[in-house]
């Protein structure tokens, strides 16, 4: 794994680039025609005009799950994405007595498949369309004043989204491009019964487990299968047991010719973040202070949770989805450190910034107010510069379990006395569902005593902070500077009612004057501290109104400085439908090795320790034992592909994307970046950034010997 | 490194064996014509028949140290082998104001070169006797009689060697091959006067140390340079100041055309011992006890060292070639046992003599005599397994460095009272030399409280054996069964005076009533326990009696069996000369990753941690990082190549073995085996089994770049 989002994004810059050409480039689907010459010569074999409708063939069977891509591989509405994007759902549904992560989960018929639970969701793109005029409009009537741009720009965005979502079953969102020097609101079609068809076993689609993670070479089934569901009208309802298989308007087929090395691969999918042309302070910033410090109190974490779960099981088991992402990000973290350090991105980056700045400079008046801007952005980092560790520990503590439950509760009773339009935005009415869905979901990841041991360290933390970070409100709450104070605070909010699930759910529909009068201990921290969070968000409302002002300046410079080099230019991730293309490829780790770009069953069996994370099942031992290959094997490798290498450009978001061949079918699914290209959201390096898939003639080999789901197969035409 | 040959050999099983064909095969040089075939298709351009000449060009140029190879590379006698063959010397001349290892040693003028110490050796191949027709007939002479057999063995070889020897400055030694059914004499020119004239610094020499030992991808620059002296009359000699360069009849020049992927390489030397054709049951004891259990205890004794080093840096200097050894040996076991379990060498084992002995039962009376002899050889194993622990706990007891020199001492006492070809090999009149440099040298490689702690470790490891196993002399020396007897053995041992140097070397003359009237404790110690360890000699010596009869007889029917199934015979590594060749060529350690068969100059620096083993020469990094390749740079790689590999057969010895090339130039040294390699010396392994060997282009650079000998590269005509 581990291309899900992570969780703690922690700056989202937006720019255009340039290209240097080997497999980068996150292209806008507008950007095709441009690049129509590129991939035909990488390879493709359709007309790039087909790429380009996203509601035709290939790319309308292309879906979103919030944090995953995926894809339609039936007319019946079977989606596909990666193991570790539904190993929530999987997760949701296991019980002590069936465990769906460790035993996987196959339904013989479609009313066997299992909810994945209220939030899941399969987003259907309907259209995009272009709304920078209006939004640019929006943002200069507010003139001077920061606060009021990013309000503005706020209920631009409501007002367009309640416009778009006027439609019942659609949810709309807002995206900037490029600093905010573009905008596009995408319409979906908002699925909400989505069900668990088909897992493989935990130690098929994790194995290799984080041992594996960002790892070549790779032997992971990381796979599995949802089915969308909509009312008998066809359109979006919540879970109910009568509703019916969403029939998509397009589904992927898969290839049906074998993949190898040099070979033209694609991938549409829905990339979170990358940072490409933050400013070099910025990626300072990261490099010095955010990142290290991040790992390290993930690190610190898993140490707690570690503990805590070979007391308990039940820790284990609740804390386990928290503990995969805190060991990624940290992984994920640590490993663009080590790569900063190989490609010296931090001498990339000032190097490219002073060329730039020379280059603004030598332009005279036409430059002064790019140069401006840039001033501008290096303060406004200053000022949240001074209060980061402050802003670390008060977030972490405010989103621990019942504290972070408490928080947005008592926020929506604020929120909720206004009229829609005028809440702050996760707090509309639109958004109750979701909210809802998490109050709900809590019990499944949360453990009292756990929680209080997070609650403590993040207190720890928060007393280390120098005077001029403390807040007045919490140390008023705490009462004290030592460990007794802690310790009195953590029993008092041992008190709460809140890790009842009923009781948050009560919660959600009462007033603000009900939250005030609670004697309810995390309900009261809630209100103690709320006025302080609310002035601090204002604090960083004015920020960003400073940046959507000096932001799409300077990247607009930056953009034309880079055309004056000659290049392609795309923009930044920011969570929106994207393509990459490239081609099957091995890499040089380093010197005297190299990494060739197909991983084989034979690898799986040299794995086996017998031990979690390389334990494969019985089943596929005795299959590869007995050379069975079910008519998969790739006659170039001498047997049946299992993870592949190729030099496209992904991030956290394109989990579980499609990969198309040359002709826009499906070769696979991306799961992960290797080690060496977690560096490239910053400074994309062309020499060692992959992407690792699972090859498609693996999830037919394990659907087919080791774990069969014959009535799968047959549905996406590919039984045997 | 580390192809030097490993202290403990534990077995030496000889046998003939068929190739399958793919570098394997280390063929005496009497095979020569009948690898002819092989050879040219590999890609030799030599004629064969210039090979098959011992004493002519390019095989007239190797030579052997003694555990390692060297060859001449200048009509001067300049030699050339890897560092870590000349690491007793580069340490023996280390002081604390230099040390050698770390700073290298160059001496500009030949006047500076220093000696390698009393031992060093350089063996010039002159002539090679086949006398299996006498060896045989002795041997036949003892009749039924074991011991006899042995001591019948042992005298004809005392007598043949005394012949040989009688021309001054010359060493002669008989060879057993394939198990005793061929016995050769080699006469050697002994070089005695061995100087130390060139050693890059450790951090090049020893580049990786043991964390990279066995491993790729490698970037060792393991070579260092002596020169051989002789008298002024031109024949060997002691070392004196008024010696002179030797000058060899031929010496090996610098290959002028750069070596690739895929080239014919071939390599001669002396490696020490292979077990490719032991019984099943001996491998098994050997996979089962001996590795497992060595390695262990030279890791005990590894951390007893370091501790003790950390405290005394004395302790460092003095143990370190003794923990290089230790460390050297274990990982190679711990390789072998890994390797073992990879290819499923109990199982080939298994099922190959399983048919050999169905195959000789087929034969009926043919076959009849090779099995007994194989259930005599079983017998055999069976008896010295019964005392397997107890052998060694007293071996390594024994074999502590005073305990060590008073054994040898009182021994040669004992021996010495006899005729001189009546005495126990090791301690003729011709082995005084070597006695006495050991005894010299032991100063460089003792500190007495460490002695005391390896002697603890032993005898507490004798206090665990089972009664059965106990030795009555020790025991009652002992005195004891606890803690408190040891402490007081190892206190009334501190008493010993043999920790002098000049002390050891009075006792060398010392007669056996002074040592038996000695109250030294050491000497009394020996004293002691002599009478067993004769005893338990002379049962080795008539189990070694048995092999001879019955050995030979089943390797016999092994060869035929062999020859049977068609392919080419060559037998197990002896420590004689042995020709091995094969290509340049990488290799797949596991799915989805390729050796390739170079490392380059970038690779060194990519390694650069700035800690030891990792801490190359700031002129090294300066030297990469401005682009300096010194016309040395292999356009195919764009850099220097450092070190690469082959798919040769090396084992132990073969260290700093000349790689030639088709024209008989040579290339490189070899002076390693991969890690998947290992378990070749008893289960060869085509797929896996690589020879690494440091590029002559990296040294040729080295010596250009970064410790620069101009003087040498002229000597050896490649001055740039």
């Amino acid at each position: 794994m581990r291309l899900r989002l992570l969780s703690a994004s922690v700056l989202a810059v937006l720019a255009s680039v340039p290209v240097a050409w080997a497999g980068e480039g996150m292209w806008v689907p507008q950007q095709l025609p441009e690049i129509a010459g590129p991939l035909k010569q990488a390879g493709l074999k359709l007309a790039p005009e087909q790429l380009a409708d996203l509601t035709g063939d290939p790319m309308g069977a292309v879906v979103a799950l919030g944090g995953c891509t995926a894809s339609f591989v039936s007319p019946n509405g079977l989606v596909v994405t990666n193991h570790h994007c539904a190993y929530g759902a999987i997760q949701l549904n296991s019980t002590p007595e069936n465990n769906l992560i460790r035993n996987g989960f196959n339904a013989p018929t479609l009313a066997d498949e299992l909810s994945a639970g209220p939030n899941a969701r399969v987003f259907v793109l309907d259209g995009i369309t272009d709304v920078t005029a209006q939004a640019k409009a929006a943002i200069a009537a507010a003139g001077d004043d920061a606060l009021g741009r990013t309000r503005a720009l706020e209920a631009f965005e409501k007002q367009l989204i309640a416009g778009c979502e006027t439609e019942a079953g659609f949810r709309c969102r807002l995206y900037s491009f490029s600093g905010g020097n573009t905008y596009r609101l995408f319409k979906n079609l908002e699925i909400r019964d989505v069900r668990l068809a088909y897992a493989p076993p935990g130690s098929v689609g994790k194995f290799g487990g984080d041992v594996d993670n960002w790892m070549w070479p790779r032997h992971t089934g990381d796979f599995a299968f949802y089915r969308a569901y909509v009312g008998k009208d066809g359109k979006p309802a919540a879970y109910s047991p009568d509703n019916v298989p969403f029939q998509p308007r397009r589904w992927l087929t898969i290839a049906d010719k074998p993949l190898g090395e040099g070979d033209f691969v694609m991938v549409a999918g829905y990339p979170g973040s990358t940072n490409r042309y933050a400013l070099a302070a910025e990626f300072d910033n990261t490099a010095q202070w955010t990142y290290p410090t991040i790992a390290r109190h993930y690190r610190n974490q898993i140490a707690l949770v570690e503990a805590a779960g070979r007391k308990d099981p039940q820790v284990q088991v609740k804390y386990a989805s928290s503990m995969a992402s805190w060991n990624n990000t940290s992984k994920n973290y640590e490993g663009q450190l080590t790569g900063f350090k190989r490609i010296d991105a931090a001498g990339q980056k000032h190097a490219e910034e002073a060329a730039v700045l020379a280059w603004l400079k030598g332009r005279g008046a036409d430059g002064a107010g790019a140069l401006a801007a840039h001033a501008k952005l290096v303060s406004l980092l200053e000022q949240s510069r001074a209060t980061r560790e402050r802003d670390l520990a008060l977030t972490m503590f405010n989103n621990t379990a019942v504290l972070g439950a408490a928080n947005q509760l008592y926020r929506l009773s604020i929120e909720r006395a206004r009229p829609d339009a005028e809440r702050e935005s996760g707090y509309q009415q639109r958004d109750l569902p979701a909210i809802e869905g998490g109050m709900k979901q809590l019990e499944r990841r949360y453990v009292q005593a756990m929680d209080r041991q997070l609650q403590e360290y993040w207190l720890n933390e928060y007393l280390k902070l120098p005077a001029a970070q403390r807040v007045a409100a919490l140390d008023e709450w705490l009462g004290g500077n030592d460990a007794a104070a802690v310790k009195a605070a953590l029993d008092r909010l041992a008190g709460t009612r809140l890790g009842d699930t009923a009781e948050r759910l009560k919660w959600m529909n009462a007033d603000r004057a009900a939250f005030e009068a609670s004697d309810d201990p995390a309900i009261r921290y809630a209100v103690a501290v709320m006025p302080t969070l609310l002035k601090l968000e204002q604090e960083r409302k004015t920020r960003a109104g400073e940046n959507l002002a000096a932001r799409p300046v300077y990247l607009q410079a930056l953009a034309d400085y880079k055309k004056s080099q000659g290049g392609f230019v795309y923009p930044d991730a920011n969570l929106s439908l994207r393509i990459t293309f490239g081609n099957v490829k091995g890499y040089v780790p380093r010197d005297g090795v190299l990494y060739t770009p197909f991983t084989t069953l034979e690898g799986v069996v040299a794995k086996q320790t017998g031990a979690d994370p390389f334990d494969s099942p019985q089943a596929l031992l005795d299959a590869v034992a007995a050379g069975r290959h079910g008519g998969l094997a790739d006659p170039r490798l001498g047997s049946v592909p299992v993870n592949f290498l190729s030099d496209l450009d992904i991030t956290g978001g394109n989990s579980g994307s499609p990969v198309l061949d040359a002709h826009g079918r499906l070769v696979g699914l991306a799961f992960d970046g290797n080690w060496e290209s977690v560096a490239s959201n910053w400074v994309f390096d062309p020499a060692m950034t992959r992407m690792i898939s699972v090859d498609q003639r693996y999830m037919r080999w394990i659907m087919q010997e080791v774990f069969p789901a014959p009535q799968l197969l047959g549905e996406m035409n590919v039984a045997r």
